[in-house]
């Protein structure tokens, strides 16, 4: 079968690799019918050193179940199933409270922990198959595919970014980074009935489709004086949740910028630093909580489940390229220029 | 009248000063019947360069009410109040939210950003005195004066840090320090219904009483070892609550070790470090959440005073020494040596 590889930076091959297979009882084989590329795949893209790979590439992913394990209860042969970004049994005390990124089970993982399987290939293995894969009842050719497809990341990461804001009725949010993720957090801040939804991004097509989602306000300043437009769009005092969809250190400090004495700065972009300020003067003095982290997503796919469906929400729209396997590598190249915002992947 | 004056670290001295004077109508005028040191005093006392002070002292009274200006309407000369360590109108749009340390009323500081006022004095000017103020409904020579001192700052603030942890029925919490605060947190831990309370602390009488304030478990072990020990006695998973009472980085390297995937760190100890780790391997990858800041105690009087009127809690029972006036030197160099948990003030 043939798969996505990175190698090192600005550095990935689609090449045949052995077939996945069933190895454990609990294994579902899933020929995998949508897949795309991340955001985060990008930071790899940037600073994976040449000769430390190749790293198997993908961690979102619908599919066919062509076969499972002794042990698989939940889906069958011809199943079309969604996976989130992370394996999990979802039956230990961490899923149980909703936190599968966690999950203790041994084979528990992000995909991209999985050296031989990803999601950017023609099918893959997927361990703990009744903990991880959701079914899904709609069939392959469905036209809401891509946005089904977002259930297994970067819907779920966004909704989980303004949930652990605390984005409730009549909040007033800021979004820091018009991508993928930032998009979805805007969508999901909607749809928490947030008052005022101001995005943070310089990329006019992605703010556009940001207003669709429900921005109500487009910051394309940076710097200390984006911070001084989103504190004048707010009466004064900042953001009462800020969602950092970025995870590099310019994001964060305007993060800490913006928000409200007692606000919230939720993190869902995957910090490229260890070490930021949490003192007096950014946190601690205003009372700020940071929160956020790698989205347990299957959490949240129930619950998103209807809206795509039922057509209440469109998160698929974030899709406005589309590549098969052998147009993987210049999708990663057109994300990173920006000319995609996320590339739609057909094996 | 006399007062405390710090001079530089180490150099504490109670000095005669000009007479506290109404100045504005909003102001009240208060005779300090009891006072005291806080841990938080004890930062400038080792840190504070000589030649930059002196700085009034003190941000913890109750006191009688000698005089009131004419726009004061809540209390009158002969009331015996209380004053939190934030001075705050209690009206604004954050008072209003109970985030009185962030009160937007340009008269609204912390005691210790009041240059020519101090708790650790005869008298004192209380500015925005209807907002700042509370009638205590007990005589000057009440047995229960310790504990109704505590609602100006140390019992508040443990109150705080159990609130932001978001303890409830059944959590696990660990409170790092066995400072009055570290003690008050645990009262506050076991008044919120925690199953578990694991006190990090190594002078015995101190964790004495944080037993008998309802801690489950002490642990005297720091660094790797205590992180060990914290873990092994929560299952291995760390605590859902880790209250961080300290303030300095190595109780901060505490708490990552022990808080629990998807746990709170609440810190209420004021940091004395600006920049601290919070990457994937710290605070991200486990979706921990951080928080705390300047606890708002003057939201938490209304409802802890009730509780000290009945006896249902002694937070009181932290006070371990009491001095005079001229005592209070001394009394910060036995709370800097430990040998006094907390020095209550009668001026």
């Amino acid at each position: 079968m043939r798969a996505t590889l990175m190698y090192g930076a600005g550095d990935v091959r689609v090449e045949t690799v052995p077939d996945s297979a069933l190895t454990y009882p609990t294994d579902a084989l899933v020929r995998i019918t949508a897949s795309c590329i991340c955001g985060s795949d990008l930071h790899p893209y940037h600073s994976m050193p040449a000769g430390s790979g190749p790293a198997r590439m993908g961690h979102e992913l619908i599919g066919v179940v062509e076969a499972v394990g002794a042990e698989v209860a939940t889906v069958k042969a011809g199943d079309l199933v969604v996976a989130p970004f992370a394996i999990s049994d979802n039956t230990c005390q961490f899923c149980r409270e909703n936190l599968q990124t966690s999950c203790t089970h041994p084979q528990a993982a992000f995909w991209d922990g999985i050296a031989d399987e990803g999601g950017q290939a023609e099918a893959v293995r997927v361990p703990l198959a009744d903990g991880t894969l959701v079914k899904l009842p709609v069939a392959e050719d469905s036209a809401l595919m891509p946005s089904l497809l977002t259930l297994s990341d970067v819907l779920g990461t966004g909704y989980h970014a303004a949930v652990k804001g605390g984005v409730r009725v009549g909040s007033r949010v800021a979004v820091i980074g018009d991508g993928a993720v930032g998009l979805m957090a805007v969508l999901s801040a909607k749809r928490l009935g947030a008052e005022q939804i101001i995005l943070m991004g310089r990329h006019r097509v992605r703010t556009d489709l940001g207003r669709e989602f429900g921005a109500t306000d487009v910051v394309a300043e940076r710097g200390e004086e984006g911070i001084a437009r989103v504190r004048e769009l707010t009466g004064g005092h900042g953001a009462h949740a800020v969602i950092e969809a970025v995870g590099h250190m310019p994001a964060y400090e305007q993060a800490v910028g913006i928000v409200r004495p007692g606000g919230v700065i939720s993190r869902v972009g995957v910090p490229q630093y260890e070490d930021a300020p949490v003192g007096f003067a950014s946190l601690f003095g205003g009372n700020i909580t940071l929160t956020g982290g790698p989205a347990p997503v299957r959490a949240y796919i129930e619950e998103l489940l209807p809206d795509i469906l039922d057509g209440t929400i469109e998160p698929g729209k974030v899709f406005d390229a589309t590549a098969d396997l052998d147009g993987v590598p210049a999708g990663y190249q057109d994300m990173d220029d920006r000319k995609s915002l996320k590339v739609l992947i057909k094996p």
